[in-house]
Formats: C-alpha cells, structure tokens, sequence
C-alpha cells in the first residue's frame, strides 16, 4: 500500500447508449487499458447529446480526478456536439486546429474533398492537441488531462494505443481469480474475514449459475504482488478447510 | 408533442464494471424496457463499491428523475452493500423484511438453510417492498419510485418482467431506422436540415465501416408516429435525391 493512486472518469456521449440501440464497449475497453496504465477508473457517467448534460458531468468529474476520458460525439453530422459542449465547459472558444485541417484535406483528397461537415471534424477547443487516428481521418483530442475520444469501439482502441505508456500512473491493479463451485452464500462470512486479514487487497465476489449448478468467480486486487498472493492463498486454504476445491483463473 | 416526458435515471453499482472485469449488460436492458414503459432513460452513473459514491449518485439522481434504478450489489456476500448504502441516502434504518426471510428460507429450506450471510438478503430500507426474484431466492427492492435490481442481467431481466405495466409512463418513444451505404460526411447537412424541418422528430447518424465500404443507420426518434413517418419520408426523399438509396430497417 505504498504511493499515490492515480484516477479517471470516462463520460460516454449519446443518444444511441441511452436508447438502448447501441450497446457500450468503450467502459469495459478504457477500463482495462487504465489498469494497465496504472490508473484506476473511478467513474462513469452516460448522458445524452445534450450541452448542459456533457458541461455538468465533464466539470464535475475533471475537477477531482487525475484523468477525464470522453467517447461519442466527434463525428461531422448535427449531432456531434461533444467539442462545443467541451470547449463551453473548459470556458474556450471552438478554434480550427490547423493539424486536423491538414490530416482530414489529405485523407478525404481522394473521397470527394473536405466539406463544410468534414472540417467539423478539425474543430477542437482552444489550446488543444491531436490523438491519431490509425483508422479513419478524424483525429482525437487532448486538452491538458481531457481526452476525447471517437465513439465507435476500435477506434478508441487505436486512439488508447497511441496513448499507451504516455500517461503518468502509479502502480497497476494486480487482479487474481479462483473460481469455486460453491453458492456464495454458504462462504459469505469466509470471504469477508479473508479480506479483512489482508490490508491492501479486496476480494470480489461474481456468483453464476452453469451447466445447473451455482458456482462463484472470487477475485482478489492489490497493487502489491506479495500481499495479494499472501490473500489468494489464504482464501484458498481456507475453501480447502470448508470443503471446497477451486479451479485456478476462475471458471 | 403533447404530454408529460417521465424520465429515468439509473445507477450501475460494482467495481467489477469499472476494472473492465465485467462487460455491463443491464444499461441496454434496462434502457430498452423503458422505453417500451413510455419512460426515457436521461443519465446513467456506473460506481464502484463504495458507500459514499453511490449515496451520491442515488440521491442526485432521484431528485432530477420521475424513477430511479440501480443495478448490482444486493447478494450475500461483503461487498455487496447496495442495501446499506440506500438507506443512508434515504435517511431511513435497514430492516429485515419479514416476506423476503419467509422466501429465503423456503428458498434455501433444501440448500443447507438460512444462514446470517443469506439473511443479509431480506434487508431492505424501511418501507420497502420486494421485486419477486423468478431464478433464485433473492427478492428485488422497490422503496417508492426507486428500484434496487440484480447485477445477474438474466436475473435483472426477470424483475424488469415483472414490473412491466407497473409504472406510469407517457408515450413511448418511436424509432425508425434506415440505412445507407454513404459516408455521413457527405451527407451532414442534409440530415441537419431534415431534423430542423421536423419538429418533435431527432435524427441519430451511426457510422459504419463493413464489406469494404462505410455506411451509416439513421435513427429517426420521435413520440407520435405521424411525425416520424413524415420525418423519414422526407429523409429518404433527400436520400434519393442525393443519388443515395436505403435500406429499410437499417444495414
């Protein structure tokens, strides 16, 4: 339990996640890319494409966390309104960023030209630099500790890879999982106690029910190694003593 | 547009959804039953474990919205605090509910019995009712307008079942979908004219990249179907006069 903890907040942006038409991927995906990054994802809010929606979550949650991540809402159409309503938050004019201008001539050169709806896509907040997009023209975008970023899955994907290993982080979240056949209720005080024991490590408990029989997946987080393999064991053994064998990596 | 707009909010509590351990499945569910409910889903918060992060968002969020529904951490086990965690928000003590224990222990008459973990889930704010649970023992929470669900989307998706027809509502939002082999860039301003000439109607733009080729599905949003339909006519009149054909239903 040593060093400071690093943290973000992720707003997803859209109609479509509300709706229930589109199912999210970027919580999951931002998540796990953080861990690694040695950065834990703290918050989320969803909201809609709404300016005093965006406004109120990214004020909010930059303002007590290392790290603000936005998807949705960057693309050339009406309702990609993700840039104003950040700039309108931060308090900055909207201003062409000459870079996105160039990238977005060169990639649309050969696909019609660049449109008045196509330099949309180059507009960002003022005092703003570029995140790459490795698949289509339209760049992401970093305001100091805000990053914006595309709505549709793989290219975030792309846009985290360029990121990777440029964010300041402390140590990542080791995570450990045993998987037992055992209803997590016969083992409810067990779990408790073994966490307990072990300053620094959580344990988490995801019941499931499989092939007719309920079974848990019990996952154990520290950020130091030794501690959290001084738990595992510890929960492991005492299953053994209540009777129950796990399955190592869970179930 | 005529009549009340109800809202929604809900509230994801785990902090496996927010490691990325866990892709969450009860947003989209949970989105796509309102709407059926004539009720709109306007925000959504995902936090993790933590009593003050979710008294936060439970009581931000039910004073802004007709309903409020959370999401996880009701079983057995100790990181399962979602009960507590309400209550305090709500200001009310935690009791037993006297008709969960009489379900739990029927429940588990032939699992072993009622142990104290497995009491932990006849605890309810006071003035609760329960939500029946129709795959396992534990009850849902119903204490007014706010709705205490199971993380287990199968499980959430049960009580989501039997509360339909239980909540008022106004009218459901419609939707329509076309889609379109275009890139949006090409076609943005016409889709923001068409939305601005019809009022009560929202054009989504969701752009794709399959087969090779980039596409987008236009969703038209709007309460009454006669407006909807104008709207997608008209849409799909631009469309064609643009040199564009659709597809009906989306790509």
């Amino acid at each position: 339990m040593s060093g400071r903890i690093w943290t973000a907040a992720l707003v997803v942006i859209g109609d479509e996640i509300l709706s229930g038409r589109t199912q999210d991927r970027n919580v999951a995906q931002i998540a796990t890319w953080l861990n690694v990054q040695g950065i834990r994802l703290r918050e989320v809010r969803i909201v809609g494409d709404d300016e005093g929606a965006i406004c109120e979550a990214v004020n909010t949650l930059r303002a007590r966390n290392d790290y603000l991540f936005t998807t949705g809402g960057i693309g050339p159409t009406h309702d990609d309104i993700t840039v104003d309503a950040i700039a309108a938050a931060l308090g900055v004019p909207v201003v062409i960023h000459p870079e996105a201008r160039a990238i977005l001539e060169a990639y649309y050169a050969s696909r019609g030209g660049l449109s008045a709806a196509r330099l949309r896509m180059a507009r960002v907040p003022e005092g703003a630099e570029l995140i790459p997009n490795s698949y289509s023209g339209a760049p992401g975008i970093r305001v100091g500790n805000l990053f914006i970023m595309a709505g549709v899955p793989h290219i975030t994907a792309g846009m985290l890879d360029r990121l990777t290993g440029q964010l300041e982080g402390g140590a990542p979240l080791l995570s450990h999982t045993v998987g037992c056949w055992v209803p997590e209720s016969e083992i409810a005080d067990l779990l408790g106690a073994v966490e307990k024991a072990h300053e620094g490590c959580q344990i988490g408990s995801y019941p499931f029910f499989r092939e007719g029989k309920v079974g848990a997946n019990f996952v154990v987080r520290a950020t130091e190694q030794a501690r959290m393999d001084a738990c595992v064991d510890a929960l492991v053994a005492a299953l053994a003593a209540a009777g129950y064998a796990v399955e190592e990596g869970g179930i």
